[in-house]
């Protein structure tokens, strides 16, 4: 595939999934949060339309290519981000399933139409505006802190952009756990399955998986614990399967 | 101690605190919710003002005993119940420190004073009333579907028992946790450490553990899982615990 790298950019294969993924420590590198939202979101298999806001470099939207047969499409803000994402998106031949733009999700509903989409995910920036020490790298800066968005532009903007029944997605720190529960009912996406994330068993959790529906009945279920470690370090046999599929042994 | 038996009452062992319980099949027996409550909530150790509401037969302010020297009062709306509840104090010896009232939790704050206590804590009937199939035994029908007061009446009056920084802790079933929160945080109570309890590890939450603040900051803690059984069906290492004391062993 014609795809050129950047400067310390780098090919990393993605999981199991024959998939290959360009990032880089300097810019943009995905995390663990991003494959367990990919992991967690309820998709149509067959067909829809899926939206990933803050698509960084566009690894949500290609995990979501193997779980589903909808298009798929991402937007992200910053323009490095964005090219890379496409440069993802050929680089994986998915040119005919996901389709990624440059561009501002506060502006999405009006692009992209209102109730145009059956499942919106996100996995935003966490770290609330200009508190705490900022990192001095612009792209990482902006991944992290509510620079060009905050919660509030990511709730409205999904809560916009799915249509009534359709699910958003989100993952997020447990200290911002109220807000994100608030704003989903404030918007009405009434949230419906959550699932903590624990670095162990007997850790508090240091990551949140919700989902609710627009216009959804108040009904939630909490679902099992994800423990990232087993007590000897080692990835937990169901991190394990995520990462490593269905037939890596541990 | 010269406290006397009604019929279907009999005296059990209230765990390992040394403590007994008159406790009865037919009107009212302690459940693992209201243990696990009582081990959850946050206590002043020395000194302070504890209520706790919807007190059945004083399963709560007997172990709070353990755990704390405050002065602990227990309102509970059903006759029986209340005559069960001030037995179990004296049966104890501990009407020292524990006071039990028969009334309705509605009318408590201008009984007992608006901002009067340090923690608040409550193990509440968990059916919406007169939805599902309400226990025909009228005793069990009341402690289990909101028939005398429903959530909000809970959550209103605690947070108009409890004083400013105060702690207002509640044990409730997840169907129920997105009305919870929402509760909690109009009548000024922040939610700060939430415990999701799991009859497995793989299991979803069947129980909810929920600590707030009477006008706390926003800043929540979400808990290491409380698992109940191990994959054999054993209580876990932790349930063992927190029943049979520090020095048990498996």
């Amino acid at each position: 595939m014609e795809v050129s790298l950047n400067p310390t950019e780098r090919v990393d294969d993605l999981l199991t999934h024959d998939l290959k993924i360009i990032q880089s420590r300097e810019v943009f590198s995905f995390s663990m949060d991003a494959v367990l939202l990919a992991n967690f979101v309820s998709v149509p298999i067959q067909k829809g339309r899926i939206m990933d806001l803050c698509a960084g470099n566009g690894v949500i939207p290609l995990l979501l290519s193997t779980r589903s047969k909808a298009k798929i499409e991402g937007l992200e803000i910053q323009q490095r981000l964005y090219e890379m994402a496409a440069r993802n998106v050929r680089l994986n031949r998915l040119i005919e399933q996901i389709e990624v733009f440059h561009g501002d999700l506060k502006e999405a509903p009006q692009r992209f139409g209102f109730g145009a989409y059956d499942v919106v995910t996100c996995n935003p920036p966490y770290m609330i505006g200009n508190t705490g020490e900022i990192n001095k790298n612009e792209y990482v800066a902006i991944a992290r802190h509510e620079i060009h968005c905050n919660l509030e532009d990511v709730i409205r903007a999904s809560a916009s952009l799915v249509r009534s029944g359709g699910k958003v997605a989100l993952v997020h720190r447990p200290s911002r756990f109220m807000e994100l529960v608030t704003l989903m009912r404030k918007y009405q996406i009434e949230p419906k399955r959550i699932r903590f994330v624990h670095p162990k068993l007997g850790s508090e959790a240091n990551m949140i998986l919700i989902e609710g529906i627009r216009n959804g009945k108040p009904d939630l279920k909490l679902l099992s614990p994800l423990i990232v470690y087993e007590e000897d370090g080692q990835y937990s046999q169901e991190i394990f399967k995520i990462y490593y599929g269905e037939e890596a042994k541990k």
